[in-house]
């Protein structure tokens, strides 16, 4: 495309590197900047220079964090004996969201993936297994995502701990609160069938 | 949500001002980048940065240009004689890219919207008359889109050429190439018919 101006072209190539954006977003962005005022532009391209040079992650959890240690890592309230492995800083978000847990987290940085060239030295697997062997946690939820990658991450951590006392347990499957059976994959609906809980435990949860 | 992060809030919040962008594709790319090297987020604020800062519209066709004149103004190749008249930059990419058009262009920059407040004093309607009154302008070719809003911008700039001694056109409208009838709107093909053209003429510009 013919875009008359070396800047503009410039600005589009590079915010059509972003992932999902094509040129012709990309392009609808940046002429949406044009007309705003400067200021915005100002603050966008400093918000996001200061996020990649300041920010950290936490030295405990891996966790994206503005100190060493993050908010959760640091607050007493939190059992320390609790600890949820998840791929990505955004499962911790949506488990927060949930307030329903309140042990810490261990953020991987992704799943073993052979096809995406990602072994276990690429994610935070070392540190994990040295805060078990440390002693001070009684439990470890897996809240990987189901997939064969998930599952082999899974299984990798699992067999690491298995001369180590901790309790393993994964986050429950089944059928979404609110969704109709007839709807359900087999798969799924399989998994709730044989893994289901006793009636007086629902109700507690409820 | 909680982000655990006053740096990572603020970034997610300045992304997400973008138009079509929310809270959660602005967290998704902004993470994105935070798995990048540091260069791609210094390429990417630098560019915009630099687009809102040194970026120019040509001082005759208000094309978005790096020079005082856009590219095209200042091709001698180009017929000064005819002005396709478009809302947006867009346009003229769009124009350029059928390599049909040896003219020149005036971009208005949007069109005459009571509803959202564009007079026609927000428009760059008076350099066009001006341009039109200077003399040196043979025809004018409308191209703005067929909405109420364009067809009444038409209308206020043809209005105001009705003592000048210029030619004025709109580009065709009619059944898209290759499209099927039976799909077309009565609109488009109501018009397709009224305006149709010599068999002769549709041979040659094939």
């Amino acid at each position: 495309m013919d875009y008359s101006s070396k800047i503009l072209e410039n600005a589009v190539d590079e915010v059509s590197q972003l992932p999902g954006i094509g040129k012709r977003t990309a392009l609808r962005l940046v002429l949406h900047l044009l007309k705003q005022p400067i200021s915005q532009t100002v603050n966008l391209s400093e918000a996001l220079l200061k996020l990649r040079t300041e920010v950290k992650f936490c030295s405990s959890c891996n966790n994206i964090s503005d100190m060493e240690i993050c908010e959760i890592c640091a607050n007493p309230k939190r059992d320390k004996g609790l600890v949820c492995v998840v791929e990505d800083i955004r499962d911790v978000m949506a488990i927060e969201n949930t307030a329903q847990y309140q042990g810490l987290y261990h953020v991987l940085g992704g799943k073993i993936s052979p096809m995406e060239g990602i072994g276990p030295q690429d994610l935070s697997i070392t540190p994990l297994i040295k805060k078990v062997r440390n002693g001070t946690v009684r439990e470890l939820i897996f809240a990987l995502s189901s997939t064969m990658e998930g599952d082999t991450t899974n299984f990798y951590i699992f067999k690491q701990l298995q001369d180590l006392d901790v309790v393993t347990s994964t986050i429950a499957r089944g059928i979404a609160v609110g969704d109709e059976l007839e709807y359900a994959d087999e798969v799924t609906l399989g998994r709730s069938i044989l893994n289901r809980v006793p009636f007086e435990n629902a109700i507690k949860t409820n």
